[in-house]
């Protein structure tokens, strides 16, 4: 008999396993499946380390090889994953933010008719941090000039030095909140004690949460509960699974008026202050059904690259793009460098409004 | 002429430059903290923006080069900045947890007679989450067993799905405190919300501050106005500044009672669940008078790596060792796959004791 | 007299000395440009350790303060950095890959009229390996009727482990040239080795060097001495300064004709293959005068992203977008799971094309 | 019937259905030995992605839930997986360097009775480049008077820059091996290009392949012919995995005299050169039978870290300690601010040695 005689019959072999071990995992499958419904109706955790233990301690005691009991024991946790996946997929089905979950894009409504994940692609500009009436109504002034409807400003400074500039508290948010009414634009504001978050109401249309605190999950949890959109921003160093799971935190609470914000994460390249992930923008848009923010200035920290990432992020999707203006960057009290003075503002909106033209034709 | 002449002539000239820059700067160093005392005197900020454009742009106005303007700047910038510091020095000297503030070791007292910070090395140790009595009891028990008196464990967990165990909350800071009264051990436990500080203080000897919340200044602040110690552990990729200034924010509120905890930082690689940076302890004890820690659990998430991490700890100089202990580790509602359990842990002990004995010698 | 007096007095004071300053750095500049010009005539290093430790020295000796000596040393530092730019400035005024030093940007010629750099952006597609004929072909004819013109494909292919397989060597690259000729394509394909570069001249039209050769300086010596352009992808986890400088060992050579690609970093995050730093992309195109390709493939390793970031790719600037095509990529001999197979690369064209076309409209 | 009947009754059921799958996997590992050994015999290759394509193809053929197709077929690639690796045991057993290959530890001879690997704990120390026969020798004098017996030195220095000071290059091997021989002491330098390994052998005792050249493959492959150790360092951010196959490609070509050296890896921390992966050293010295180097110079890039981190090294078990020496550090042509000079040198031998004692006590 030929070498290819042998190795076809044994391949014949290894197929007719295949297919008992496919239906003997389907088999158990259905068993997982009544295990879960009766959990649900009895309130038993799914996960149940106890139970796995002791198919793992069987296994031990049966084998004989010749697979290792370890590789073994890898192949079953597989297959115990697939089946706790099974039983949440019958319950949950997925996380509240997922795409799974609700197939059509969520729209964030901002304030009256100004809305978010639409399919429009709008523009969040604003200084840094609020320093005075003047500074923030020139912005304002700027913005409004240019049609842009929503305007971002620092009240409450999460700064890694307890003796920098904080911000100007309630004080700020009173500023932004009288220019904004003045100018009409819908106010974005970054909110950092939980106890601040009810007051904070009457001021702001949209709750930043900050980078630093992605996972302060008390603060998630507390404008989960709230009738107010809130903008998430990515944490330094937080994987894509963690911001989604952040949000997760906050729809479980009853808000679902979600903004994800990719503002760079930390990496070893310091050319740029922080490494715009360019790609999270269709991942969080395929997994998530919430709308996609870009924050140039902080990804990059670099004037000279706000125009062209906001280009890039515009032709890969995001909703809308974030950037830091202040009508005298160099005096500016934090930040300085990396914001644009007004006409650097008006130049860069003429060139990204021509660039969104473009797209849309 | 030769060459080595003219090149030497020119070198001359150039010395001579250099003592006239360096009187130059000292002088106007000296009128620098004159101004100090007045901005002092008067409540005025120390930086001043405005002020260091107005310099910038004399300096554009005046340049002839053959020095380009931006660099001239550029070394005005060095110069302002050592300015700055000068005036700080004079006032604030330098950071509260900082080591030229205070040369000497800050000992932290934890409970009774047991601190942290005196020279000797301890070992902090128990389950990753509290789930029981009977487990927490049963890890105190073998801890008493080894003469430790520090243990560890999560009530409030910090996790990244909303859906995953959240800890028993004060039902377990209740189990810690009843079986740490039992064995005569102090309690150490993280507090995730600033509002269950005040209350956490009846069942806790020291309160952890977890690493997702490094840099949540609310609840540093709120810590920082107790009386009682805290342990900071180090943001996931919070670089050592960031874990300084985190310190700060604890300190400047009154409390010096701050033991620092490296855990490893997030990188690229995967072998190790983070990296432990064990350079970060000399540069902790160096830069900081405060006890430092490392938690060989969360630096490696292996437990055939607990051993020969805490002995590099060790012997690199860390106050304390902390690392996990469960009873049944494959049956943990966390982290089971890095808990020891309890023959392994007296194990553990027993080579480190050995080890500890050895440097001792 | 008022406080606001004692300021301005003091002002006042530091300005004349600011002016001071400013006049004998120039003055120094001076002197330090004729010492140049010294050291170019006799061919003498111009970073002198020595001489700069004579005059940190001095410095250390005259000082009384109130400035500490470090401080002093730390600002002179800086002016030897300025001084030293100076005359670097004067010589070789910058990189030779420096926009500074050449402003119009490089065409790359790749073959008779198929150009990079000229300011339209193409398309760089072909298997991972190559194969066998049949598989190379099926791909050509594929690319032929989308209009491409630039093949690439890996002949000698860099592996973690040497059991894997390590590419068909110079078969593959006369598979290469064989099917290139029948379709009339360039081809692209990486040499490993310095040996290898001079035979390779005959089958291909680009001479690719791989992320893990950025820094083989001899191989990057060896194919800045052929007449044949390379396209050099950027380190695993190299910065930009040190992709920019990699790509000045080939030009110091005398080969000018210098493709650069972006093909992602590594971070800590898993959710893409590698971090694809679009911001590379507008930087290198600042600082250089070579053309920027965009790796998506490697980039991302994921086929659903390769759409979105090759538009994000063309937005910022690209010259030319890399990706992977494969008749079968499941039967791949490596990377399987991120190839496009012929009909999903014919989709990719179609929007690609739509986007290009209306990015130029 | 309770719940707990209709639990407990399900969960035997499922037992049952793994008890069955254990089987029909030993059965399908069984078979696939014996294709192993067929394709062993006639030379095929044993990873087959056609036939794994197809038996995918089977599942989504036959597949009737509740598992989705997409779950089957990933279980049925950890099955793969293990398949092709009871395959690969069966042969190769494990990777050359692997120590489940050879459990011993392999001892490295140097030069005469000088060895690394046999359970002591060595040093290796020189200055950075080589500059000169008197700073050689000056390092070299020290070293003796240490007991030292192996200098590293370097004669082809990869620099960033092509501008930047490379090296002596032979004249610098000339000068180590003239003063190494008056000393009677070993010289380990690093060799860049394949084309000079044979030349170097008359020089060297040990080669050294930088961090930039840990993949080099033609390099490694080329140093895994000659008769010579081989002192390989990780690349800059290359995972451990990465690095033991690194050292496989050496090995795979003849020469096991292989000492590995952990040399800090590149992470966003700025506060240290590289960040010194420590568990790296326990983690190599277990999956592998080499000897492991920390080389603490390059780790930290700080002179007042090398002490502490030398000590954590030694402690978690390195073979040797590297660290870099000059006469005088400030006029060095490379990295000068890490390296120590000569009465630092001694008293960093003196406390090194002093705890080394301690731990062999």
């Amino acid at each position: 008999m030929s070498t290819n005689n042998e190795l076809v019959q044994l391949r014949d072999k290894v197929d007719e396993i295949n297919l008992k071990i496919v239906e003997l995992l389907n088999e158990r499958g259905k068993v997982v499946q009544e295990i879960g419904q009766q959990k649900i109706k009895h309130g038993i955790k799914r996960f149940d380390p106890v139970r796995e233990r002791e198919v793992l301690d069987m296994i031990a005691n049966v084998n004989e090889g010749p697979f290792e009991t370890s590789t073994l024991q890898h192949i079953f946790k597989t297959i115990f994953q697939a089946s706790l996946e099974l039983q949440e997929d019958d319950h949950r089905k997925a996380l509240l933010v997922s795409r799974k979950k609700k197939p059509d894009n969520t729209i964030v409504k901002v304030k009256n008719d100004i809305v978010l994940g639409d399919g429009s692609q709008s523009f969040i500009m604003g200084p840094c941090a609020v320093e005075s009436y003047e500074q923030v109504r020139a912005v304002a002034q700027a913005m409004k000039q240019q049609g842009l409807t929503m305007m971002r400003g620092g009240a409450f400074k999460p700064r890694t030095s307890p003796y920098d500039f904080q911000g100007l508290g309630y004080e700020g948010l009173q500023i932004l909140r009288e220019v904004a009414n003045e100018f009409d634009l819908a106010v974005i504001s970054e909110i950092l004690n939980p106890n601040d978050v009810e007051r904070s109401l009457e001021y702001v249309d949209v709750i930043q949460i900050g980078a630093r605190n992605m996972q302060n999950f008390d603060l998630l949890r507390t404008v989960g509960q709230v009738n107010k959109p809130v903008l998430l921003k990515r944490g330094l160093s937080a994987t894509i699974e963690e911001f989604i799971n952040a949000a997760e935190y906050i729809i479980s609470q009853g808000n679902d008026q979600i903004i994800l914000c990719e503002r760079g994460i930390r990496t070893y390249e310091k050319a740029t202050r922080n490494t715009l992930d360019i790609s999270a923008v269709p991942i969080l848009k395929k997994e998530t059904h919430l709308p996609v923010v870009v924050d140039v200035t902080h990804s990059t920290g670099r004037k000279d690259l706000l125009l062209p990432t906001a280009k890039a992020a515009l032709a890969i999707g995001a909703d809308a793009i974030m950037a830091e203006v202040h009508p005298d960057p160099a005096v500016a009290l934090s930040d300085s460098a990396q914001q644009m003075n007004i006409p650097q503002f008006e130049e860069f909106m003429f060139e990204l409004k021509d660039f969104r033209a473009k797209l849309q034709s």
